[in-house]
């Protein structure tokens, strides 16, 4: 949901978030730990509707479910030399709160979520040096865990290692992977939490990929395993202690924590969510409306003040912030939107095609499919390994398996499924959305730079990166009834305007594109919407300077038809514009499809980790953006 | 332990196998179809012992510790329709052998274990249509079955699905991700085996990392758990049909069988292995020396006959066949062995290293860092994943991490895990070996020819590939001493002889490398030994043609300098040759390093996927031996 959230707030004006000077009180107030906990906690909930608010997107159901834990953690448990970090990293706004709560992290960073120089989407330590470690890809918390530990005895320490999971993430194998070691070296540093909400992405857990007893596998797995209330300070921290007293000093330790998403605000609790495996979840990710904040600030501030009355003190003092409405894109391209009405239709006359989906339904375009073929949409959880392998034997079956994902955990964590469907010539789609540097916010986990890399030596394979809705109904069209082999498509998610007005297409040629600017000393070469938009605007600029320089748009990525591109560029030097690592990327393509012309060939691309912020802020800080793209034409 | 064990059988000559009148004639006798089953299962013994003498490679231990399972389930269970295959792969000996044995693959087939036309050193059904799907890739079984399960289900159908799992093969993360799925849409068409032989490629799986209570595991994931032992057909088939019985139509099953590794051969089994973590199998992989395979072979018989008699039969008459031996290289880079040298000396002065593995620690060169600091060497079982999370951790704490497996495991299957530790900008050092086309037996899913395109993209790292011993002891002093960030160091593991000699490096520069050969009119660049002889002999064989081909040695993966290439070769045409697929591969980076002097480059590489054979078979089917070089320096 990280793609269509980014607009959703331009309603609001008026945002208010508890000071530092108040939070300061809050945890100063005498009386029991445990109220103090839960008003701390109320506290870190007002700010982090701020943080998300004023973002435009966030993780706010788990946030939510997770803030008492993650509050009572920081106020009351973490020692010095103690390391704490949550493996799912999206409710990053959570941490961040208790952060700056407890004047860990400087304050005015709250003003700063998904902001470049400010906090990123998700926990980035070069960002942020009080974070622990980069989280947002899931399933690697208990893994780090036992790094954090064994660092510390390999030193002839003993350091205390708190993680917390989500519960959709225990679908992940990695988790289990990692537990065995941590049972057999006897990792007692180590204590997690799963923070139990019981929904993940797009709906309840059980509906998605079912844990069974959950309790019973973990104490399988040779692990301590404790359960409780996870919004009720009270029973967290009897549990722990508990579970600390039952593992003694070289047993790792796990408690469910039973929470509720979206906890402490009635409307965000999923109390009428259906358990029917479509109803969709509204507050998983992205900012409420206006109408929405207006109504769970009202609410939270009412049962802090009741809190705080009761440990005898005055309500809380919140800060006013104007914020200025964000323009949404007019009309613009909806890759994901176009790509699943396309799959859809092409299923109605195309009987072999089912649809796989890691928990990613919504955001990968697949509810009209769904809708309209229930029987042929499998639904995997956040298991890609597992999907990929077992979309290979569908194949293998007469089936044709459409795959789906973000491109950044479908082309690396089933990288090697992916290539083992390959080495069997059985046809296989992929569609990985959420390609490239945005949006801005989520930071570097969930922006996909490297997949044109990880699927480019797959062998037999055609990689598709439509920059139009048109494009991209072609190319599942394209996929479904010419390929052979495997296709990978490459899916820009957020919905974006192009400048400029595009015939439209009914089909693809393979290698081939379409020239969309007229030029003559130099063409720049992109693919996808974003890079396509940002190099018209550049040669627009450059244009009233009295450079012609033209844009080819070419959706295949990888086979470049090098005789088509020279004719229609007359032999002028290419400047190839990547959404993605200059290493492994488009540009490595043209170049060799134009080389032997000897054509000149400039490549542009992303030259270090993607930072996280806004859209326009992000394009800017990887010199990818128009104004700098005309400046570097002649690099 | 595939690399090592190519040369191990050039004293052998005479082999004996069981013809296919024979396996008729037992598969015929009339009686109890238990001691049938087990007189087939030792005919297939001696088969599989013949493949892997005759090929000199093979894993003879889990072939031998689940054949009694695969040649009852091939005589007496599978049904029309059913499938059947082993997920781990490696046992491909005994399959082949059950399906000679049975004639579900032609008789001749017997003699081509490993060679290009016969069958694969993994199950490859390109190669053998006969084999159900690709294996060779831990882990991946369970969703392959759920996959052939599903496919006739779509069908309206109900088709049984046999898997064949390995047990060190469940510290892979897929094979827990996959569980809950099967168990939630009640796959009752699935049945696993595992091959509880206790031993994965080191040593004991218990040692390696221990499962614990694996049937509490499994029935808490919500499957119906059986065990009996493995290599007693009768106890099996009890076994199957009460697991059957208790779990119905509606919910997977997975019978734990104990077996033995080596079962069948007194001396291949593991009676007197120590546990003690360091003792090593050693019949996991490589073909026995003749006397063992005199002796293995005699007891097989001898039993062979016994089972006959008792069957009221003749004893078995086997057909001899002569084989010439193999040559063995007499002077050979051997890189994976100079590499673990030179870590364990690096480590002598570097305190902070610390080695980890994952179930490889003789492949990867470790034991003499092991035995030197067996407190700073992190076992981590199959679990590259795990292994690589945990790197990332250990090295935000102060540790220099170096991570090993083969490549073709450790850069896909932990792809990931590896970008997020590089977002961390943090130094950890990963060392891949069995890189490349050769060993050519294991097929393709060893053969790793993607890794430079999988790490390629990796932001900030260095990638090398020594084409020496000495070159690979410098890129470990290098990735040490002077590595800023990530390194991966890609390593031949086959002990490769150069036809020329070569002044000794005490240093790599980065970007840089050696002009071997003379040339004028073209330049061959390769990188690693296996290209670089090749490409010195094209050279010879061209300069005997009067055409002055050089060659240019190039350790340096992706960063290449350009200028000093282009003095080195006199901006003559440079031919790149990959032991790589040439998408993604050192060929691109070398033609972006040419072309902005406009110095020609042609790049040569793998163009489909991987065959198998032996070496000189794998590199000629892909015109990368040394007579293609020469005949291709003009394409």
């Amino acid at each position: 949901m990280e793609a269509a959230s980014v607009t959703a707030r331009q309603q609001t004006e008026r945002l208010r978030y508890v000071p530092l000077d108040e939070l300061r009180r809050m945890r100063a107030l005498d009386g029991d730990p445990i109220a103090r906990a839960h008003a701390f906690a109320d506290a870190c909930r007002i700010n982090i509707l701020y943080m998300i608010m004023r973002a435009g997107s966030g993780h706010i159901g788990t946030s939510f479910s997770s803030i008492d834990i993650v509050a009572w953690l920081h106020l009351e448990v973490l020692g010095p030399g103690d390391v704490y970090y949550s493996s799912k990293g999206h409710d990053a706004p959570a941490l961040y709160s208790a952060l700056i709560g407890t004047e860990r992290l400087p304050f005015e960073k709250l003003h700063g979520l998904r902001r470049l120089g400010g906090l990123p989407g998700h926990p980035d330590i070069a960002a942020t040096p009080e974070v622990n470690t980069n989280t947002g890809s899931l399933g690697m918390g208990i893994s780090k865990a036992k790094g954090f530990a064994r660092a510390a005895r390999l030193r002839g320490e003993r350091r205390r290692v708190w993680v917390l999971t989500g519960d959709g993430e225990l679908q992940e194998g990695q988790f289990w992977e990692s537990l065995p070691q941590a049972a057999n070296e006897g990792f007692g540093e180590i204590t997690a939490i799963v923070d139990h909400n019981k929904i993940q992405s797009d709906t309840w857990v059980e509906e998605v990929s079912d844990h069974g007893d959950l309790e019973a596998k973990l104490r399988a797995f040779g692990w301590e395993v404790g359960r409780c209330d996870g919004n009720d300070v009270r029973a967290l921290s009897t549990a722990v202690t508990e579970l600390e007293a039952r593992a003694g000093d070289h047993r790792p330790k796990i408690l469910v924590a039973d929470t509720v998403k979206g906890a402490g605000v009635s409307f965000m609790e999923p109390r009428e969510l259906a358990r029917s495996g479509t109803a969709l979840y509204p507050f998983h990710s992205g900012a409420p409306s206006a109408e929405q904040y207006a109504r769970a600030l009202a609410e939270i501030e009412a049962r802090l003040g009741e809190r705080l009355e009761r440990l005898g003190a005055a309500p809380a003092r919140l800060e006013p912030e104007q914020v200025p409405p964000r323009a949404a894109p007019r009309n613009p391209q909806r890759l994901v939107a176009a790509y699943g009405e396309a799959l859809a239709e092409e299923a109605e006359r195309e009987e072999r095609i089912v649809a796989l989906d890691a928990d990613l339904y919504l955001d990968t375009g697949l509810i009209p499919f769904r809708e309209r073929f229930p029987e042929r949409f499998v639904e995997c959880g956040i298991a890609e390994m597992d999907m990929v392998s077992q979309a290979g034997t569908l194949a293998l079956s007469g089936v044709l398996p459409v795959v789906h994902s973000f491109a950044c955990f479908l082309t690396p964590r089933a990288n090697e499924q992916i290539y083992n469907n390959a080495t069997e010539h059985t046809k296989v789609i992929y569609a990985g959305s959420l390609a490239g540097l945005v949006p801005g916010g989520p930071g570097h986990s969930h922006q996909s730079v490297r997949d044109i890399a990880l699927m480019g030596s797959l062998p037999g394979a055609a990689l598709i990166e439509p920059a139009t809705d048109d494009e991209a109904r072609a190319a599942v069209r394209w996929a479904v009834r010419e390929a052979a082999g495997p296709v990978y498509i490459r899916l820009v998610s957020v919905p974006w305007e192009l400048p400029f007005e595009l015939e439209p297409v009914a089909e693809l040629e393979p290698g081939r594109g379409r020239l969309v600017h007229e030029g003559a000393e130099a063409f720049f070469v992109t693919t996808g919407p974003v890079m396509l938009s940002q190099a018209w605007l550049a040669a627009e600029r450059l244009a009233s300077e009295g450079r012609e320089v033209g844009v080819v748009s070419l959706p295949w990525l990888r086979a470049v038809d090098g005789e088509w591109l020279g004719e229609v560029t007359r032999g002028a030097r290419l400047v190839t514009v990547d959404n993605h690592y200059l290493e492994g990327g488009q540009g490595d393509a043209v170049l060799a499809a134009a080389a032997p012309r000897g054509q000149p060939v400039t490549r542009l691309g992303v030259d270090r980790v993607p930072v996280s912020g806004t859209n326009d802020e992000v394009l800017r800080a990887h010199r990818l953006d128009a104004e700098s793209l005309a400046g570097r034409i002649d690099e």
